[in-house]
């Protein structure tokens, strides 16, 4: 067998692979050292790339990171921004050089990505019941006495796993668990406190096991009734903070904190002045959010709920979206209707379709993108084309064969998924560096 | 600059790279070879694997690739099938080996990977227009004199930009470029003969590029109304013969055979009957068909259509689904509700949500997964999380956390996309080999 190192990979080792010809968005013709893609003087709008490419505006991501960094300063959170939304090693690392104190995670194999690349701190914010899966975070564990991993439970035959697979595991620490209150008519997570408080006893009371904090998910409150929603939020927060006390009392905690963790990308602000204040217990609480979307934002579902939240903490410089995915025009077959080099396999589709932003010729005098004008929409994908559809007036005449389309994303989680490499680039896009994903 | 042979790696090199931990699926603590994957005696109903893990049957693999080779060769065409469904080397070269005269792909960087992977004929069914895709495309049939690949074109425009690239570079023979005929109102392609024939003038005079036929896609005629969709693609047929027809008589095919290609998954019987019979052109005719998803079927939107198929066929014994994703019951927090560990980032779900067909419980002494009664629906997926309604019954009392679901999946180009090693299994889910993607 071969070994890893136990402290996982610097970021370097990306830096000394060959990236191969067919990797999305490369124009390479021959093995490319990853560290020198932004030494080859290429640029997304003078059509040195393959398309399409997905890009990723530095200053948008920059100004994003400073600016959670800064939220979660405001309201004394710690920020464990969900990694399932990227699952790229070097975002990660940019998060946690910019306050956060750990990852969270979905999967066991996701687990297993960002240790190899050095995180130290994983919320696994998912139920572990598969047995190679529970095997594969408990080895890590032993491996490596200094990385930390928190896993979910919300059932007893939840826990029952846990501990039997922690019984016959040389493990010498116990493993931190949180238990998740969910909601009615929703995703996982217990359906009542008196259910979640069963289950923390029962996490309490197994060898090798120890209860370390109470965790929710708010972000499916999403409905017509944005008043309602945000009420049905406070609520869920409440009753999470009610569980932490009472659980307390009972002198359940076996950690040397209390983790209480919610937030989405939605309502972070409401998490984190629902979950302040907190004092009294027997051990110090750590208020945790998960926001994974902050890093990017978008242009379409978390745009429209983050400025939302933006007018409920009176910001007027919001989270801005770093987000792109650049296509050509391939075919314009009818005056209304251009088809692009852009699909199902490298744009978001599940929550709104891409917003075409702007247009560019290669070759053209102009060093900026042209603005596309209203009505520009891009109406239906296949699984490696886009119908643009077209308005009536001067952009049907000004759009053709070969240019270039920019457009922005809803909902980055899935168009990061279809992108192992992304392009880092500047506000001229000018191409700086390689960002990998694994998936 | 490093080097890649220039005809191509074998798949063993596939066999001897690491597989490290972290890949989806695999239930691995330790980097390990993949060519040791089949010899780990891991099961899938055993709960050996990571979940969720996406399984190929081999037996159905086998089934539809011997039925592929045998209803081309009743009907004398040729098939190149569509690569971007599974973009698998080892698919790839169980359709070549299984009569495949080339393989179908969408984009250049498509193109590089299945050059790389030994590919030696290629039909890029998308108009092939930005500079550095041009360009990668061009380098690969200048560093690799047997290689060929077929492009296509479908206006004025398209052919100037292929002429330019071509004008400028070294390459010895002539660029092969296919006319592309459309469909009103649907995606590229001329929307009439008499354009695909301007189009095929310009290419025919283009220093450097040869006219090698005319290709449509009658895939997208697809609505309520049947009987008028057999229609229309039997009209679209016909008008790419006389294309071809017309197109001959006046001299513009500048290659030793003509080809004349369409055939999505659905509808390659009309297609291969369509286009018999062609003769008394002056070279022969190549009727090449292009389904991808033949190879996996699906138990959803092809499936629907390829029993049409059967029907239009008089086969008893039609194209089977090969491919499932297999997930773990995280919680049932509900009577009607388990969720699932599997979400949008491990099955298709543009077309309809995956079908639970199996249950099964690690450790039990059932040797095949249980059917799953009518009425359990996964009715929604969020990222990495499915939702799985259960009917009333004895179901809600069976199913517990711990448990495994198998799904098939409508649409297998979505579900591909999302997996990098897929594991083969035999009837019983013994894994025996490892299966890659690159996309």
């Amino acid at each position: 067998m071969h070994t890893l190192p136990r402290d996982g990979l610097a970021l370097s080792s990306l830096d000394e692979q060959l990236l191969l010809p067919g990797t999305k968005g490369l124009p390479i013709t021959e093995p490319l050292r990853q560290g020198a893609v932004g030494v080859q003087g290429w640029n997304v709008l003078r059509g040195d790339t393959s398309f399409p490419v997905a890009v990723l505006k530095t200053s948008a991501l920059q100004h994003n990171l400073a600016w959670m960094q800064a939220f979660c300063a405001r309201h004394g959170v710690t920020l464990a921004p969900h990694g399932k939304t990227t699952m790229s090693p070097q975002l990660f690392a940019a998060q946690l050089a910019n306050g956060a104190w750990g990852i969270t995670l979905a999967s066991a194999t996701q687990v297993q990505v960002a240790h190899r690349f050095n995180v130290r701190r994983v919320l696994l914010a998912n139920q572990l019941v598969a047995r190679a899966d529970i095997a594969a975070v408990l080895a890590l564990l032993h491996a490596d006495p200094d990385f930390e991993c928190f896993v979910l439970a919300d059932s007893l035959e939840g826990v029952a796993l846990l501990a039997a697979a922690r019984a016959s595991h040389a493990l010498a620490r116990p493993l931190p668990v949180l238990v998740e209150l969910g909601l009615h008519g929703k995703r996982a997570g217990c359906r009542s406190p008196e259910q979640a408080l069963a289950v923390a006893r029962a996490v309490a009371a197994a060898e090798g096991l120890a209860l370390a904090g109470f965790e929710g998910y708010e972000g499916l409150l999403v409905s017509q009734d944005r008043d309602a929603d945000l009420r049905a939020v406070r609520a869920f927060l409440a009753e999470l903070v009610d569980l932490v006390e009472t659980a307390d009392a009972e002198g359940l905690f076996g950690a040397a904190e209390i983790l209480l963790s919610a937030g989405g990308s939605s309502y972070f602000d409401l998490v984190a002045r629902g979950f302040a204040g907190i004092d009294g217990l027997s051990r110090p609480v750590r208020a945790v959010l998960r926001s994974g979307c902050y890093l990017t934002s978008d242009h379409g579902s978390y745009q429209r709920l983050l400025a939302q939240l933006d007018a409920r903490e009176a910001h007027a410089d919001g989270l801005r979206p770093a987000l792109e995915v650049w296509s050509s025009v391939q075919s314009r077959p009818e005056p209304g209707l251009a088809i692009l080099t852009m699909g199902k396999r490298d744009a978001s589709y599940d929550e709104t379709l891409p917003a075409p932003l702007f247009m560019h010729r290669p070759g053209s005098a102009a060093n900026a993108p042209s603005v596309l004008p209203p009505g520009c929409e891009i109406v239906k994908m296949n699984d490696q084309h886009a119908y643009l559809r077209l308005p009536e007036g001067a952009i049907r005449a000004a759009l053709q064969v070969g240019d270039l389309v920019g457009c922005g994303i809803s909902h980055p989680c899935t168009t990061f998924d279809k992108w192992p490499v992304l392009l880092a680039v500047d506000d001229a896009y000018h191409v700086t560096q390689a960002l990998n994903t694994f998936f």
